[in-house]
Protein backbone atom coordinates (compact mmCIF):
# COMPACT_ATOMS: atom_id res chain seq x y z
CA UNK A 1 0.00 0.00 0.00
CA UNK A 2 2.65 2.48 0.79
CA UNK A 3 5.88 2.82 -0.69
CA UNK A 4 7.56 5.63 0.64
CA UNK A 5 8.80 7.77 4.05
CA UNK A 6 7.28 11.12 5.92
CA UNK A 7 10.07 12.82 4.76
CA UNK A 8 10.75 16.26 2.90
CA UNK A 9 10.44 19.77 2.34
CA UNK A 10 6.71 21.64 3.19
CA UNK A 11 5.35 22.87 -0.32
CA UNK A 12 8.05 20.52 -2.54
CA UNK A 13 6.85 16.96 -2.30
CA UNK A 14 6.34 15.32 -5.35
CA UNK A 15 3.61 11.98 -4.43
CA UNK A 16 2.72 9.42 -7.03
CA UNK A 17 -0.40 7.31 -6.70
CA UNK A 18 -2.80 4.24 -8.10
CA UNK A 19 -5.81 5.07 -8.74
CA UNK A 20 -9.13 2.79 -9.47
CA UNK A 21 -12.60 4.37 -10.41
CA UNK A 22 -15.97 2.84 -11.83
CA UNK A 23 -16.25 5.42 -14.96
CA UNK A 24 -20.48 5.04 -15.40
CA UNK A 25 -20.93 7.85 -13.29
CA UNK A 26 -17.71 10.33 -14.71
CA UNK A 27 -17.25 12.46 -17.92
CA UNK A 28 -13.54 10.92 -18.21
CA UNK A 29 -10.88 11.98 -16.36
CA UNK A 30 -9.81 15.26 -17.88
CA UNK A 31 -11.04 18.03 -15.63
CA UNK A 32 -13.75 20.06 -17.68
CA UNK A 33 -15.77 22.70 -16.34
CA UNK A 34 -19.30 21.69 -14.71
CA UNK A 35 -18.56 18.24 -15.21
CA UNK A 36 -18.14 15.60 -13.00
CA UNK A 37 -14.74 14.27 -13.83
CA UNK A 38 -12.00 11.53 -11.89
CA UNK A 39 -9.14 14.29 -12.31
CA UNK A 40 -11.80 16.97 -10.33
CA UNK A 41 -13.02 14.45 -7.88
CA UNK A 42 -9.38 13.65 -6.94
CA UNK A 43 -8.51 17.44 -7.07
CA UNK A 44 -11.38 18.31 -4.79
CA UNK A 45 -10.97 15.61 -2.21
CA UNK A 46 -6.99 16.97 -1.97
CA UNK A 47 -7.85 20.46 -1.60
CA UNK A 48 -10.74 19.50 1.32
CA UNK A 49 -7.63 17.44 3.01
CA UNK A 50 -4.61 19.55 2.32
CA UNK A 51 -6.40 23.27 2.13
CA UNK A 52 -4.56 24.12 -1.17
CA UNK A 53 -5.50 23.99 -4.84
CA UNK A 54 -3.31 21.02 -6.26
CA UNK A 55 -3.46 19.62 -9.88
CA UNK A 56 -3.27 16.14 -10.64
CA UNK A 57 -1.36 14.77 -13.15
CA UNK A 58 -2.91 11.51 -15.03
CA UNK A 59 -0.97 8.84 -17.17
CA UNK A 60 -4.25 8.33 -19.60
CA UNK A 61 -7.09 10.39 -20.08
CA UNK A 62 -9.60 7.64 -20.10
CA UNK A 63 -12.88 8.61 -21.81
CA UNK A 64 -16.52 9.12 -20.31
CA UNK A 65 -17.71 5.91 -19.12
CA UNK A 66 -14.20 4.40 -18.99
CA UNK A 67 -13.29 2.69 -16.08
CA UNK A 68 -10.00 2.64 -14.18
CA UNK A 69 -7.91 -0.21 -11.88
CA UNK A 70 -4.58 1.04 -12.60
CA UNK A 71 -4.95 4.47 -13.15
CA UNK A 72 -1.45 6.16 -12.13
CA UNK A 73 -1.76 9.99 -11.06
CA UNK A 74 1.35 12.26 -9.76
CA UNK A 75 1.12 15.59 -7.75
CA UNK A 76 2.69 18.42 -5.83
CA UNK A 77 1.40 19.03 -2.36
CA UNK A 78 3.05 20.86 0.77
CA UNK A 79 1.62 18.08 2.86
CA UNK A 80 3.63 17.32 6.24
CA UNK A 81 2.43 14.67 7.63
CA UNK A 82 2.90 10.90 6.68
CA UNK A 83 1.46 9.45 3.74
CA UNK A 84 -0.49 6.83 5.27
CA UNK A 85 -2.29 9.59 6.60
CA UNK A 86 -3.44 11.13 3.42
CA UNK A 87 -3.75 8.11 1.61
CA UNK A 88 -6.30 7.43 4.71
CA UNK A 89 -7.48 10.71 4.66
CA UNK A 90 -7.92 10.48 0.69
CA UNK A 91 -9.90 7.70 0.63
CA UNK A 92 -12.06 8.58 3.00
CA UNK A 93 -13.18 12.01 1.34
CA UNK A 94 -13.17 10.09 -2.08
CA UNK A 95 -16.80 9.65 -3.26
CA UNK A 96 -17.54 5.71 -3.42
CA UNK A 97 -17.07 5.61 -7.24
CA UNK A 98 -13.29 6.26 -6.78
CA UNK A 99 -10.03 4.33 -4.46
CA UNK A 100 -6.35 5.18 -4.27
CA UNK A 101 -4.63 1.91 -4.21
CA UNK A 102 -1.25 3.20 -3.28
CA UNK A 103 0.50 6.29 -2.59
CA UNK A 104 4.13 6.80 -2.32
CA UNK A 105 7.12 9.74 -2.83
CA UNK A 106 7.61 10.05 -6.71
CA UNK A 107 11.64 10.89 -8.26
CA UNK A 108 11.62 14.28 -9.34
CA UNK A 109 11.99 13.62 -12.46
CA UNK A 110 8.78 11.52 -13.12
CA UNK A 111 6.18 11.82 -15.47
CA UNK A 112 2.96 9.78 -15.10
CA UNK A 113 2.33 10.15 -19.13
CA UNK A 114 5.74 10.47 -20.85
CA UNK A 115 7.47 7.94 -18.61
CA UNK A 116 5.03 5.19 -18.97
CA UNK A 117 6.54 2.47 -20.90
CA UNK A 118 3.28 0.59 -21.77
CA UNK A 119 -0.59 0.55 -20.86
CA UNK A 120 -3.09 -2.53 -20.65
CA UNK A 121 -6.35 -2.26 -21.09
CA UNK A 122 -8.96 -4.83 -20.44
CA UNK A 123 -12.34 -5.01 -22.36
CA UNK A 124 -15.10 -7.13 -21.18
CA UNK A 125 -18.34 -8.60 -23.10
CA UNK A 126 -20.94 -10.25 -21.54
CA UNK A 127 -22.14 -12.88 -24.55
CA UNK A 128 -25.20 -14.21 -23.98
CA UNK A 129 -28.60 -13.83 -25.82
CA UNK A 130 -29.95 -12.09 -22.42
CA UNK A 131 -28.57 -9.22 -20.78
CA UNK A 132 -26.82 -9.70 -17.56
CA UNK A 133 -27.91 -6.90 -15.02
CA UNK A 134 -25.15 -7.60 -13.03
CA UNK A 135 -22.57 -6.48 -15.81
CA UNK A 136 -24.67 -4.06 -17.54
CA UNK A 137 -22.00 -1.24 -15.87
CA UNK A 138 -18.74 -2.92 -16.66
CA UNK A 139 -19.41 -5.43 -19.94
CA UNK A 140 -20.45 -5.22 -23.55
CA UNK A 141 -23.86 -7.58 -24.30
CA UNK A 142 -23.12 -9.12 -27.20
CA UNK A 143 -26.27 -11.30 -27.53
CA UNK A 144 -24.87 -12.94 -31.08
CA UNK A 145 -22.69 -16.15 -31.49
CA UNK A 146 -18.76 -15.15 -31.99
CA UNK A 147 -16.22 -16.66 -33.38
CA UNK A 148 -13.74 -16.84 -30.76
CA UNK A 149 -11.42 -18.41 -32.76
CA UNK A 150 -11.45 -16.07 -35.63
CA UNK A 151 -11.52 -13.34 -33.21
CA UNK A 152 -8.05 -14.78 -31.75
CA UNK A 153 -6.68 -14.52 -35.59
CA UNK A 154 -7.69 -11.09 -35.89
CA UNK A 155 -6.12 -9.54 -32.92
CA UNK A 156 -2.93 -11.86 -33.87
CA UNK A 157 -1.96 -9.25 -36.54
CA UNK A 158 -2.46 -6.62 -33.97
CA UNK A 159 0.83 -7.40 -32.45
CA UNK A 160 4.32 -5.43 -33.22
CA UNK A 161 4.85 -2.06 -34.44
CA UNK A 162 1.94 -1.07 -37.27
CA UNK A 163 0.15 2.12 -38.38
CA UNK A 164 -2.94 1.54 -36.27
CA UNK A 165 -4.50 4.62 -38.91
CA UNK A 166 -7.85 2.43 -39.66
CA UNK A 167 -8.00 1.88 -35.61
CA UNK A 168 -7.94 5.23 -33.99
CA UNK A 169 -6.88 9.30 -34.34
CA UNK A 170 -3.79 10.46 -33.09
CA UNK A 171 -4.45 12.71 -30.22
CA UNK A 172 -2.10 15.24 -31.15
CA UNK A 173 0.33 15.28 -34.34
CA UNK A 174 -0.24 12.82 -37.48
CA UNK A 175 1.69 10.21 -35.95
CA UNK A 176 -0.44 6.79 -35.60
CA UNK A 177 2.34 4.42 -35.50
CA UNK A 178 2.04 2.47 -31.98
CA UNK A 179 3.54 -1.09 -31.00
CA UNK A 180 1.42 -3.34 -29.57
CA UNK A 181 3.12 -5.55 -26.88
CA UNK A 182 -0.61 -8.35 -26.35
CA UNK A 183 -3.71 -8.70 -27.59
CA UNK A 184 -5.29 -11.83 -25.79
CA UNK A 185 -8.46 -13.31 -25.17
CA UNK A 186 -9.76 -15.07 -22.83
CA UNK A 187 -13.41 -16.54 -22.18
CA UNK A 188 -14.66 -17.34 -18.57
CA UNK A 189 -18.35 -18.68 -19.11
CA UNK A 190 -20.25 -16.50 -21.09
CA UNK A 191 -17.59 -13.51 -20.41
CA UNK A 192 -14.88 -12.69 -22.86
CA UNK A 193 -11.86 -10.60 -22.12
CA UNK A 194 -9.89 -8.66 -24.39
CA UNK A 195 -6.71 -8.07 -22.61
CA UNK A 196 -4.67 -5.48 -25.17
CA UNK A 197 -1.17 -3.67 -24.23
CA UNK A 198 -0.04 -1.10 -26.24
CA UNK A 199 3.11 1.23 -25.99
CA UNK A 200 0.59 3.70 -26.03
CA UNK A 201 -2.49 4.10 -27.69
CA UNK A 202 -4.47 6.25 -30.34
CA UNK A 203 -7.64 8.26 -29.38
CA UNK A 204 -10.45 5.53 -29.38
CA UNK A 205 -8.06 2.91 -30.69
CA UNK A 206 -8.49 0.22 -27.71
CA UNK A 207 -12.85 0.50 -28.73
CA UNK A 208 -12.21 0.80 -32.35
CA UNK A 209 -10.22 -2.38 -31.94
CA UNK A 210 -12.92 -4.19 -30.37
CA UNK A 211 -15.48 -3.32 -32.41
CA UNK A 212 -13.73 -4.05 -35.44
CA UNK A 213 -12.52 -7.75 -34.57
CA UNK A 214 -16.47 -7.68 -33.11
CA UNK A 215 -17.49 -7.77 -36.88
CA UNK A 216 -15.30 -10.70 -37.54
CA UNK A 217 -16.74 -12.09 -34.62
CA UNK A 218 -20.31 -12.02 -36.11
CA UNK A 219 -18.76 -12.89 -39.57
CA UNK A 220 -19.45 -9.48 -40.61
CA UNK A 221 -15.78 -9.37 -41.94
CA UNK A 222 -13.95 -11.94 -42.34
CA UNK A 223 -10.08 -12.12 -41.31
CA UNK A 224 -9.10 -10.83 -44.57
CA UNK A 225 -10.42 -8.09 -44.60
CA UNK A 226 -9.56 -7.15 -41.48
CA UNK A 227 -6.45 -7.19 -42.21
CA UNK A 228 -6.72 -5.34 -45.52
CA UNK A 229 -8.77 -2.41 -43.51
CA UNK A 230 -5.52 -2.53 -40.89
CA UNK A 231 -2.82 -2.35 -43.11
CA UNK A 232 -4.54 0.67 -45.01
CA UNK A 233 -4.47 3.26 -42.00
CA UNK A 234 -7.89 4.77 -42.89
CA UNK A 235 -9.85 6.04 -40.17
CA UNK A 236 -13.03 5.72 -42.41
CA UNK A 237 -12.41 1.95 -42.67
CA UNK A 238 -13.01 1.23 -39.08
CA UNK A 239 -15.77 -0.61 -37.53
CA UNK A 240 -17.95 1.31 -34.83
CA UNK A 241 -16.52 2.18 -31.67
CA UNK A 242 -17.04 0.00 -29.00
CA UNK A 243 -19.02 1.44 -25.95
CA UNK A 244 -16.90 2.76 -22.83
CA UNK A 245 -18.76 0.74 -20.18
CA UNK A 246 -16.68 -2.64 -21.30
CA UNK A 247 -13.17 -1.10 -21.25
CA UNK A 248 -11.19 -0.68 -18.21
CA UNK A 249 -7.53 1.01 -17.73
CA UNK A 250 -5.68 -2.25 -15.98
CA UNK A 251 -2.08 -1.37 -15.38
CA UNK A 252 0.87 1.22 -16.69
CA UNK A 253 4.52 0.30 -16.69
CA UNK A 254 7.31 2.35 -16.38
CA UNK B 1 -33.04 -19.96 -23.22
CA UNK B 2 -36.17 -21.74 -23.88
CA UNK B 3 -38.11 -25.01 -22.80
CA UNK B 4 -41.54 -25.18 -23.95
CA UNK B 5 -43.52 -24.86 -27.33
CA UNK B 6 -46.52 -22.02 -27.73
CA UNK B 7 -49.38 -23.77 -26.88
CA UNK B 8 -52.25 -23.95 -23.97
CA UNK B 9 -55.78 -22.44 -23.56
CA UNK B 10 -55.66 -18.70 -23.27
CA UNK B 11 -55.68 -17.22 -19.63
CA UNK B 12 -54.79 -20.47 -17.95
CA UNK B 13 -51.33 -20.95 -19.24
CA UNK B 14 -48.69 -21.40 -16.85
CA UNK B 15 -45.20 -20.38 -16.72
CA UNK B 16 -42.30 -20.45 -14.98
CA UNK B 17 -38.84 -18.24 -15.55
CA UNK B 18 -35.24 -17.91 -14.18
CA UNK B 19 -34.84 -13.93 -13.43
CA UNK B 20 -31.80 -12.09 -12.43
CA UNK B 21 -31.52 -8.97 -10.76
CA UNK B 22 -29.20 -6.29 -9.66
CA UNK B 23 -30.66 -5.62 -6.14
CA UNK B 24 -29.11 -2.30 -5.16
CA UNK B 25 -32.08 -0.06 -6.38
CA UNK B 26 -34.93 -2.76 -5.40
CA UNK B 27 -36.67 -2.80 -1.64
CA UNK B 28 -36.23 -6.52 -1.96
CA UNK B 29 -37.82 -9.05 -3.97
CA UNK B 30 -41.81 -9.04 -2.36
CA UNK B 31 -43.66 -6.36 -3.68
CA UNK B 32 -44.71 -3.52 -0.92
CA UNK B 33 -46.67 -0.17 -1.96
CA UNK B 34 -44.49 3.02 -3.13
CA UNK B 35 -41.91 0.59 -3.04
CA UNK B 36 -39.42 -0.06 -6.22
CA UNK B 37 -39.51 -4.04 -5.90
CA UNK B 38 -38.25 -7.33 -8.27
CA UNK B 39 -41.80 -8.67 -8.53
CA UNK B 40 -43.12 -5.58 -8.90
CA UNK B 41 -40.97 -4.49 -11.97
CA UNK B 42 -41.84 -8.12 -13.17
CA UNK B 43 -45.47 -7.68 -12.79
CA UNK B 44 -45.45 -4.15 -13.93
CA UNK B 45 -43.78 -4.98 -16.93
CA UNK B 46 -46.01 -7.93 -17.81
CA UNK B 47 -48.47 -5.73 -17.07
CA UNK B 48 -47.75 -2.77 -20.31
CA UNK B 49 -47.44 -6.35 -22.44
CA UNK B 50 -50.18 -8.42 -21.51
CA UNK B 51 -52.52 -5.91 -21.01
CA UNK B 52 -53.45 -7.62 -17.96
CA UNK B 53 -53.06 -7.96 -14.28
CA UNK B 54 -50.55 -10.65 -13.75
CA UNK B 55 -49.46 -12.12 -9.80
CA UNK B 56 -45.75 -13.13 -10.28
CA UNK B 57 -44.95 -16.09 -7.51
CA UNK B 58 -41.48 -16.00 -6.86
CA UNK B 59 -39.05 -18.99 -5.21
CA UNK B 60 -36.63 -16.95 -2.72
CA UNK B 61 -37.90 -13.34 -0.95
CA UNK B 62 -34.34 -11.76 -1.60
CA UNK B 63 -34.07 -8.56 1.07
CA UNK B 64 -33.47 -5.11 0.11
CA UNK B 65 -30.30 -4.72 -1.54
CA UNK B 66 -30.00 -8.71 -2.09
CA UNK B 67 -29.21 -9.61 -5.76
CA UNK B 68 -30.26 -12.88 -7.98
CA UNK B 69 -29.14 -14.76 -10.59
CA UNK B 70 -31.04 -17.60 -10.32
CA UNK B 71 -34.27 -16.65 -8.74
CA UNK B 72 -37.43 -18.82 -9.76
CA UNK B 73 -40.75 -17.24 -10.38
CA UNK B 74 -44.26 -18.31 -12.26
CA UNK B 75 -47.17 -16.82 -13.53
CA UNK B 76 -50.84 -17.61 -15.10
CA UNK B 77 -51.36 -15.65 -17.74
CA UNK B 78 -53.75 -15.74 -21.03
CA UNK B 79 -50.69 -15.04 -23.27
CA UNK B 80 -51.66 -16.35 -26.46
CA UNK B 81 -48.53 -16.08 -28.49
CA UNK B 82 -45.02 -17.71 -28.43
CA UNK B 83 -42.94 -18.54 -25.72
CA UNK B 84 -40.14 -16.43 -27.30
CA UNK B 85 -42.02 -13.61 -28.00
CA UNK B 86 -43.15 -12.81 -24.14
CA UNK B 87 -39.51 -13.72 -23.46
CA UNK B 88 -38.08 -10.98 -25.92
CA UNK B 89 -41.20 -8.54 -25.13
CA UNK B 90 -40.06 -9.05 -21.26
CA UNK B 91 -36.89 -8.28 -21.79
CA UNK B 92 -37.36 -5.27 -23.55
CA UNK B 93 -39.78 -3.76 -21.02
CA UNK B 94 -38.16 -4.53 -18.14
CA UNK B 95 -35.31 -1.80 -16.64
CA UNK B 96 -32.09 -2.72 -17.09
CA UNK B 97 -31.73 -4.03 -13.74
CA UNK B 98 -33.44 -6.94 -14.45
CA UNK B 99 -33.36 -9.86 -16.78
CA UNK B 100 -35.04 -12.59 -17.42
CA UNK B 101 -32.79 -15.92 -18.24
CA UNK B 102 -35.29 -18.38 -19.23
CA UNK B 103 -39.19 -18.38 -19.64
CA UNK B 104 -40.68 -22.18 -20.45
CA UNK B 105 -44.20 -23.74 -19.58
CA UNK B 106 -44.34 -24.68 -16.31
CA UNK B 107 -45.76 -28.26 -14.67
CA UNK B 108 -49.50 -27.01 -13.21
CA UNK B 109 -48.47 -28.03 -9.97
CA UNK B 110 -45.79 -26.12 -9.27
CA UNK B 111 -44.78 -23.82 -6.98
CA UNK B 112 -40.90 -22.16 -7.09
CA UNK B 113 -41.60 -22.04 -3.31
CA UNK B 114 -42.81 -25.08 -1.71
CA UNK B 115 -41.41 -27.25 -4.60
CA UNK B 116 -37.72 -26.06 -3.88
CA UNK B 117 -35.38 -28.97 -2.90
CA UNK B 118 -32.23 -26.16 -2.14
CA UNK B 119 -31.12 -22.64 -2.89
CA UNK B 120 -27.45 -21.66 -3.43
CA UNK B 121 -26.44 -18.31 -2.49
CA UNK B 122 -23.02 -16.80 -2.99
CA UNK B 123 -21.36 -14.33 -0.74
CA UNK B 124 -18.47 -12.10 -2.24
CA UNK B 125 -16.06 -10.25 0.08
CA UNK B 126 -13.37 -7.99 -1.04
CA UNK B 127 -10.86 -8.41 1.41
CA UNK B 128 -7.96 -5.38 1.14
CA UNK B 129 -6.55 -2.47 3.07
CA UNK B 130 -8.05 -0.38 0.17
CA UNK B 131 -12.25 -0.59 -0.59
CA UNK B 132 -12.84 -1.28 -4.66
CA UNK B 133 -15.28 0.91 -6.62
CA UNK B 134 -15.77 -1.74 -9.24
CA UNK B 135 -16.94 -3.87 -6.55
CA UNK B 136 -18.75 -2.08 -4.62
CA UNK B 137 -22.32 -2.95 -5.29
CA UNK B 138 -21.58 -6.37 -5.36
CA UNK B 139 -19.27 -7.50 -2.44
CA UNK B 140 -18.36 -6.81 0.87
CA UNK B 141 -14.99 -4.75 2.03
CA UNK B 142 -13.19 -6.29 4.41
CA UNK B 143 -10.08 -4.10 5.34
CA UNK B 144 -8.87 -6.43 8.12
CA UNK B 145 -6.59 -9.89 7.26
CA UNK B 146 -8.61 -12.63 7.71
CA UNK B 147 -7.69 -16.33 8.52
CA UNK B 148 -9.62 -18.05 5.51
CA UNK B 149 -8.34 -21.61 7.38
CA UNK B 150 -10.13 -20.97 10.66
CA UNK B 151 -13.25 -19.90 8.97
CA UNK B 152 -13.51 -22.85 6.67
CA UNK B 153 -13.20 -24.94 9.72
CA UNK B 154 -15.90 -23.52 11.33
CA UNK B 155 -18.16 -23.22 8.11
CA UNK B 156 -17.82 -26.99 7.83
CA UNK B 157 -19.37 -27.28 11.33
CA UNK B 158 -22.35 -26.01 9.59
CA UNK B 159 -23.12 -29.24 7.21
CA UNK B 160 -26.09 -31.05 7.78
CA UNK B 161 -29.53 -31.27 9.27
CA UNK B 162 -28.78 -28.56 12.57
CA UNK B 163 -30.80 -26.15 14.73
CA UNK B 164 -30.18 -22.34 12.90
CA UNK B 165 -31.85 -21.01 15.64
CA UNK B 166 -28.59 -18.91 16.28
CA UNK B 167 -27.81 -18.14 12.62
CA UNK B 168 -31.49 -16.95 11.55
CA UNK B 169 -35.32 -16.19 12.73
CA UNK B 170 -38.05 -18.28 11.40
CA UNK B 171 -39.75 -16.53 8.69
CA UNK B 172 -43.22 -17.82 10.20
CA UNK B 173 -43.54 -20.78 12.68
CA UNK B 174 -40.90 -21.41 15.36
CA UNK B 175 -39.36 -24.39 13.40
CA UNK B 176 -35.48 -23.62 13.33
CA UNK B 177 -34.24 -26.52 11.42
CA UNK B 178 -32.57 -26.59 8.36
CA UNK B 179 -29.88 -28.88 6.38
CA UNK B 180 -27.20 -27.39 4.59
CA UNK B 181 -25.68 -28.79 1.87
CA UNK B 182 -22.56 -26.91 1.12
CA UNK B 183 -20.50 -24.54 3.15
CA UNK B 184 -17.34 -23.79 0.81
CA UNK B 185 -15.07 -21.12 0.51
CA UNK B 186 -13.30 -19.79 -2.67
CA UNK B 187 -10.25 -17.16 -3.10
CA UNK B 188 -9.85 -15.68 -6.01
CA UNK B 189 -6.95 -12.80 -5.60
CA UNK B 190 -8.54 -10.27 -2.85
CA UNK B 191 -12.09 -11.84 -3.75
CA UNK B 192 -13.66 -14.00 -1.09
CA UNK B 193 -16.88 -16.13 -2.19
CA UNK B 194 -18.96 -18.13 0.14
CA UNK B 195 -21.44 -20.50 -1.19
CA UNK B 196 -23.70 -22.13 0.81
CA UNK B 197 -26.80 -24.14 -0.16
CA UNK B 198 -29.45 -25.57 2.18
CA UNK B 199 -32.96 -26.86 1.82
CA UNK B 200 -34.63 -23.76 2.76
CA UNK B 201 -33.13 -20.51 5.07
CA UNK B 202 -33.69 -18.96 7.92
CA UNK B 203 -34.81 -15.04 7.62
CA UNK B 204 -31.11 -13.35 7.62
CA UNK B 205 -29.58 -17.09 7.62
CA UNK B 206 -26.86 -16.53 5.10
CA UNK B 207 -25.66 -12.68 6.16
CA UNK B 208 -25.84 -14.01 9.40
CA UNK B 209 -23.95 -16.97 9.04
CA UNK B 210 -21.11 -14.63 6.78
CA UNK B 211 -21.37 -11.94 9.69
CA UNK B 212 -20.20 -14.42 12.51
CA UNK B 213 -17.75 -16.44 9.91
CA UNK B 214 -15.59 -13.19 9.96
CA UNK B 215 -15.94 -12.52 13.26
CA UNK B 216 -14.09 -15.92 12.86
CA UNK B 217 -11.90 -14.63 10.14
CA UNK B 218 -10.61 -11.38 12.15
CA UNK B 219 -9.98 -13.62 15.50
CA UNK B 220 -12.73 -12.30 17.36
CA UNK B 221 -14.10 -15.68 18.08
CA UNK B 222 -12.48 -19.10 17.83
CA UNK B 223 -13.45 -22.05 16.01
CA UNK B 224 -14.51 -23.43 19.77
CA UNK B 225 -16.72 -20.34 20.24
CA UNK B 226 -18.28 -20.29 16.93
CA UNK B 227 -19.00 -23.90 17.22
CA UNK B 228 -20.49 -23.18 21.10
CA UNK B 229 -22.97 -20.36 19.77
CA UNK B 230 -24.18 -22.80 16.98
CA UNK B 231 -25.07 -25.68 19.28
CA UNK B 232 -26.86 -23.52 21.54
CA UNK B 233 -29.53 -22.02 19.01
CA UNK B 234 -29.95 -18.15 20.44
CA UNK B 235 -30.26 -15.86 18.01
CA UNK B 236 -28.76 -13.58 20.29
CA UNK B 237 -25.29 -14.76 20.40
CA UNK B 238 -25.37 -14.27 16.62
CA UNK B 239 -22.23 -11.96 15.27
CA UNK B 240 -23.47 -8.94 12.97
CA UNK B 241 -25.97 -9.45 9.85
CA UNK B 242 -23.06 -9.02 6.82
CA UNK B 243 -24.54 -6.38 4.73
CA UNK B 244 -26.90 -6.95 1.77
CA UNK B 245 -24.79 -5.84 -1.34
CA UNK B 246 -22.37 -9.03 -0.86
CA UNK B 247 -25.36 -11.92 -1.14
CA UNK B 248 -26.63 -12.96 -4.38
CA UNK B 249 -29.03 -16.12 -4.91
CA UNK B 250 -27.54 -17.96 -7.43
CA UNK B 251 -29.31 -21.52 -8.29
CA UNK B 252 -32.24 -23.60 -7.27
CA UNK B 253 -32.80 -27.02 -7.33
CA UNK B 254 -35.86 -28.72 -7.42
Amino acid sequence: MECGAAVGSPGGRYLRATVAYDGTDFHGFQVQVGQRTVQGALEDALATIIQQNVRVIGAGRTDSGVHGLGQVVAFRTRWRHSFSDLHRAWNAVLPDDIAVWSLCEAEAEFHPRFDAKSRRYRYTIWNYPVRNPLLRRMALWVPQALDVRRMVEASSLLIGEHDFGTLGSPPQGDNTVRRVLRASWTQEGNRLYLDIEANAFLYRMARSIVGTLLQVGTGERSVAQFKCLFVAADRGLAGPTAPANGLCLMAIQY
